[in-house]
């Protein structure tokens, strides 16, 4: 069931022949119908809020009931898998319609949300949808325009939202429990340990820098070794300092992305190079030290070769850990159907993070083929979603028995 | 008067505000015009070949004298500076024109030649004026059509040659003594060394390699370190071993001049990085077992990495040694008008290694600041364009003894 809706959902595009669905499109428009119907299904009653978000609610034993929000987006980016997103949507819907089936209500209510915008392909701001909910919507925002001109207040109003009550969509944390949230782990750690699903630790903060080496360009062939200042030998030294101080760091991960040699001709000895680089951990402090010791090394490197180095912050994002008391809870239940309990950081953003400022948030991980995401070969198991759903519903049923 | 020459002949020009002068344009036609008075003056007798190459002939003491060639080329890269080529051809005028004023006439005949093409701006093919002399001019190169079309037999008409007498404008290896060249060195060792000019021993061989590394793409957040094939640090590791091995290689300079990383996003590992190779030596075989030596290097890291690799080579050509003789009768000249005697290899071409293939061929190089070329901002000193004219003179007169 979950599969083929993943499938059915991955045909409503805006783009014939491959599945890219953007904020406030035709398209979102057509899978939040899709999707409230799935909704009501399962027993839950809908509405879309001023900004677009889907949110079906399953009422609990009394009116006034806290509420367990479970979730994720319904946006994707061009060109996307089946799964990203879209899985914990319809998980979420999944669990509800079990719970349904077997008449089961509970001491609280549950309100499946599917985001409206979490990839921020249209207006390149990610998170409009969380952020709305969780009351930190940056109006200026509404501004923004598209690549068609159109800004992004007309687009919420043509899809039928109201920019004007973007405040007044803010969840009132108090009436919440918490926000769990599945989605395909986008990397490869559960496939290697062969595991179904794993439980999130945090979602991974990010250090973003652009660095580069001014060194001098000179002939190829004329220049002897001894008289060079060759900008990419820097450059390249540096990025094999970077994967070994990385690969050092429990849990830290470094990338150079890109690189670039001035003038860029292979009879040319490199004058400049420019690289970007990466760096995300779990933990801030060993983020941000971590930052800093590269940044020492690079100085070093700069300085024996008589060079000139910029190192240039670009984006920090600190790191949001997870609920610890909803993934003890979450913990549990995979220890229950899986031979042995995940736990992993994500090094991806998620919805989650923006929750988590309202109410305690968590999710699980669910196994995707070859860690490929964000491309339409995004691939899970039957198998591991019923898993994750036996998980999740167990997760829901125990929590609701500490709540009673 | 040296410098004065340079000047003016850089005012010569196909691109106004810069100095652009190629093969068989009408720049060159008044660079020949000018050049050739200053021959007339120098007491040599003109001529234009049927390429274009200009040859001022100062007789020797008898008829059929052999011939001692001193030159260079006068075309030039697009935004030139005055001296790459230019030097060459005005210090052999200024080298006659002091022998003429002293009324000397000599065991031998001496030819100043100004090469119609070494740079090989206009068809993208080198030495065209050398190759001709030399009579290894490739016929096909007639039908290369430049940027707006032009073939290049047809350029050759316009500007006064003719393509179906390239063959007979070869000169007779007998009666030749030797061919001399002057260049800028285009490098920064002279500069280093603080010595005015330098005895080249070779025209280093080049091999050029285009590589690649194949690994796997990914998330840079969610693929911890040691799941990851990241194809930059195998590149970055290569571009390191690269430059130590050649460090330690004596006068190995190996070069990567572009690196590219694929997909190239800030945020994604690299799945493929491509690099190019650049290695010479003034001997072909620590040349090619230092290629090898690369190639095997590059393997191992790979190997290590479990990663693709591409390793093609993309051009091979082989070093031109000087003559012994006329570089042993060069140095003795330097040793009497400097502190030291530099020899060093030549990293770039010249026509010196094409006419190599006829006649003994040696080179001199003079220091020019900063080791630059192919630049407004080549510059040399008067002083050491003095002492050039001073060895070549003595030269000039320790061979003409010799030969007596």
């Amino acid at each position: 069931m979950v599969m083929q809706r993943c499938d059915e959902l991955a045909r409503v595009t805006d783009e014939p022949g491959r599945l890219t669905r953007t904020f406030a499109s035709p398209a979102m428009r057509r899978a939040n119908s899709l999707v409230g119907a799935w909704m009501h299904e399962a027993g839950m009653k809908t509405r879309t809020d001023a900004i677009g978000n889907l949110i079906g609610h399953y009422a609990g034993q009394k009116p006034g009931a806290k509420i367990l929000l479970l979730g994720s987006h319904l946006d994707t980016v061009r060109q996307a898998g089946k799964f990203d997103g879209a899985l914990g949507v319809i998980l979420g819907i999944a669990c509800v319609e079990k719970l349904h089936r077997q008449k089961v209500r509970l001491s609280f209510a549950i309100e499946v949300v599917g985001f409206a915008d979490e990839e921020g392909v249209r207006y390149q701001t990610a998170y409009l949808g969380s952020k709305v909910l969780a009351g930190c919507f940056d109006e200026r925002d509404l501004r923004r325009k598209d690549a068609n001109g159109i800004a992004m207040a007309d687009a919420i109003k043509r899809f039928g939202g109201n920019p004007a009550k973007l405040k007044s969509a803010r969840l009132n944390p108090q009436n919440l429990l918490g926000y769990v949230e599945a989605h395909i782990e986008q990397g490869p750690v559960l496939e290697h340990r062969n595991l179904a699903v794993g439980v999130v630790t945090a979602i991974a903060g990010q250090s973003r820098f652009n660095i580069s080496f001014a060194g001098c360009a000179g002939h190829a062939g004329t220049v002897p070794m001894d008289l060079r200042r060759d900008a990419l030998c820097a450059a390249a030294e540096l990025i094999v300092t970077v994967e070994k101080f990385a690969r050092k760091t429990n849990g830290l991960v470094a990338t150079v992305g890109q690189v670039h040699a001035e003038p860029g001709a292979s009879n040319v000895i490199p004058g400049a190079a420019m690289l970007t680089l990466d760096v995300r951990h779990q933990r801030d402090s060993v983020r941000l030290a971590s930052g800093a010791a590269l940044q020492k090394l690079g100085r070093r490197i700069a300085e024996a070769r008589q060079m000139k180095l910029v190192w240039q912050p670009v984006q920090q994002t600190a790191s949001v850990p997870c609920s610890p008391q909803l993934s003890r809870c979450l913990k549990r239940a995979v220890k229950s159907h899986q031979r042995a309990v995940a736990t992993l950081p994500s090094g991806a953003g998620h919805d989650a993070a923006v929750m988590a400022r309202i109410t305690p948030a968590a999710m699980l991980f669910v196994r995707c083929q070859g860690g490929v995401s964000h491309h339409p070969d995004e691939s899970v198991k039957l198998a591991d979603v019923h898993t994750a759903i036996e998980v999740l519903v167990d997760f829901i049923q125990t929590l609701a028995k500490e709540n009673s």
